[in-house]
């Protein structure tokens, strides 16, 4: 069985023209959960599946499925499944999220052209929402398939102009019925790019993952006194973006500096000013800030860490502070059995795998919550993601979609 | 003579319904140069001009003068003219700007009442883009006014959108023809509210301002790496918002504490990160920095300490920076015979005056160049302005606007 870098290829780049961004170095796009970009994509997806005589299902959330039922199968049998996402951030790459829903279509297609027989029904997923841009802290559509949140929940999410995730996907043709229940998979898999350099840096082109990273994501808030920058002297200011700084060189110091993990990560990675004007010093800035580690012990040193930040700065300066933490996921851990099924089946065809940790959440998380879970890397060129420069070369592509494919057929056929 | 506080505030008041935002506190607008509101605004300030008998004309950026030339008056004698402007910040307050400009039609109107009988022409001005918000730094239409910008150059400024100044002043019908020359004025007064709370705390309705401060306005760009919060290392990063919020801080140092003089300030009220997305390392951020003082030295060291602090940043972190200077204004004095104008105006109603320096840039500051030219302050509650709290009490209006009347009556029969 031998997976086409090819029809992988040429998949993943017709994919890359929905919502294009151009710049003047890379490949970006811009999809955002119910935008025409996603239509399209998802339109595109669908028609492959289709092509392949794959049944598409559309779940309440807009979740993906494409199953194949060979001959061979017992339809009742539990279905493995293998999938990501196709959305993405704001100016991102065209591998995060693409990679794995259309690898996990040419795995099914590799199978069908070496006539093998499954014993079980195969899933090709699409999640929705993974990157959590418009309406959710991220991976909603695997938290709804895993059991984590009601549907009715997921709708009723809003994005910053109060527009639903219901009305949003109505808008673009994609709330179908039910829901896409994971826990009714006999194994998942999915590949997805690195987003680090390791396997860069050590030459092989797919890494089979031990554990993902746990994750917190919380919302800040430091409210100050919007008034006139040129009137207002400097000792009678409560300007919010002032204390804002001192929090963010904080959560860097925090994660980067006093724990004793070489793994904790700490990000304020959205930052908004209001009024966000030249000559109005800003009265309210809210931000995010994004906690990961393998460790849950280093996490929860960072979040009370930004907690003691900013009761320090509200005795230091005239601002108030509020904080949440809506996130909160503790590390997770790979199936023994799907890991066992990606290395051999990278031993199988001769590909070198590496055994290593995910510091990125991925649906994957949700699903191992509720089945046995692998997930499996493919190289990230500089390790940059979510990033125009983004690069997997096209043979590594391939190279860690056959080792999904093969990890694929030994679950179905099982 | 005797202005009606009545139809001052009713002209404000009607004023503040254009572009209103609505807050739990306080009253708002958002009127930026060439939107509806902007429109709406300018069409019932024209009509007001025109109910009291003045002719109307627009330049070709958009700035307003309604002139008032009585029988007694020889129509070509250099007018006197008075004004302020009606743009607002985001979400600011309503007298900053609509004061100035119904302060100077009341004080028109009551001329008109009482018959007096100037000698030459009396302009009622409305400057477009005071505040800078959308096209410029600020005091965009009495840049042109006052010939320091030409009104192509003006017009072929473009939003962040990339609409041009002049397409939008037609989108809302108000680029009209020529342009209006201040240096033909034979005086210029301005009232505007203080902004800050020297005059509240001396419990004085109007202060006549001795200099206006300078004001640099510098565009700062910082360039890092946009990467995967999840899995670039703390080491591995290019973090521009941690960058840019160690600048913050020096800036706010350099302002607060280092300079000899009590009047410096620096702000930076802008700042924009890219992609601002929870998950993602910002890799680019723009900010403003507003540097102000009666003291061009000061203004100096600030912007000095501004570059030495990028130069320092640059060193310590792989990121990139930037640094554009603008806008250097230097600090401005008022003309000897509007402040006596000014203050006699004062006495003869027996209204206390305070002479004082403005921290804020005003439109006075381009027409002080071309022809002798005075500012007025009234009072603001708490200092407080650019927020929706801006505040002054219906009589200080009144009161403010009795002394421009008196000394725009004096300078008038002259």
């Amino acid at each position: 069985m031998q997976v086409s870098e090819d029809r992988l290829r040429s998949d993943i780049e017709a994919n890359a023209a929905f919502g294009s961004v151009a710049v003047e170095k890379g490949h970006s796009r811009t999809v955002l959960t119910g935008t025409e970009a996603d239509r399209n994509a998802r339109e595109y997806f669908c028609e492959r599946l289709r092509d392949a005589g794959l049944t598409v299902r559309i779940d309440r959330v807009g979740n993906i499925v494409g199953r194949w039922t060979p001959e061979s199968a017992d339809p009742d049998a539990a279905p493995v499944a293998a999938g990501s996402h196709l959305d993405s951030v704001p100016e991102g790459g065209i591998f995060d999220g693409p990679l794995g829903v259309y690898a996990a279509l040419e795995s099914v297609r590799a199978m069908q052209d070496s006539r093998i027989e499954p014993t079980r029904p195969v899933d090709v997923v699409c999640f929705t929402e993974e990157e959590g841009q418009r309406f959710d802290g991220g991976l909603l559509g695997s938290a709804v398939a895993a059991g984590e949140m009601a549907p009715e929940t997921a709708l009723s999410l809003e994005d910053d102009a109060g527009v639903t995730l219901e009305s949003a996907l109505d808008d673009i043709g994609f709330r179908g019925d039910g829901r896409v229940a994971a826990d009714e998979w006999h194994a998942w898999l999915e590949l997805h790019i690195e987003q680090s350099e390791r396997l860069e840096a050590a030459d092989v082109p797919a890494g089979v993952v031990t554990t993902i990273t746990g994750l917190s994501r919380c919302a800040v808030g430091i409210t100050g006194e919007a008034n006139h920058a040129g009137s207002t002297l400097m000792p009678d200011r409560s300007d919010a973006l002032a204390a804002s700084s001192e929090f963010v060189l904080d959560i860097e110091t925090a994660a980067d500096v006093e724990t004793d993990s070489d793994t904790a990560v700490a990000t304020v990675g959205k930052l908004d000013v209001r009024p966000n004007a030249p000559n109005v010093i800003p009265g309210r800035v809210e931000l995010s800030l994004d906690v990961r580690d393998i460790e849950q012990e280093s996490i929860e040193h960072v979040i009370d860490r930004a907690r003691t930040s900013l009761d320090r700065i509200e005795t230091e300066r005239p601002v108030t502070a509020e904080f949440e933490r809506p996130w909160n996921r503790h590390p997770v851990p790979m199936s023994e059995r799907c890991r066992t099924a990606l290395c051999a089946a990278g031993d199988d065809a001769g590909i070198e795998t590496l055994e290593l940790h995910s510091g990125a959440a991925h649906d994957t998380m949700h699903v191992a919550n509720v089945t046995d879970a692998g997930l499996l890397f493919a190289p990230s060129r500089d390790g940059i993601s979510h990033n125009p420069l983004e690069w997997t070369d096209w043979d590594d592509c391939a190279a860690a979609t056959q080792v999904l494919g093969g990890a694929l057929k030994q679950l179905a056929c099982e």
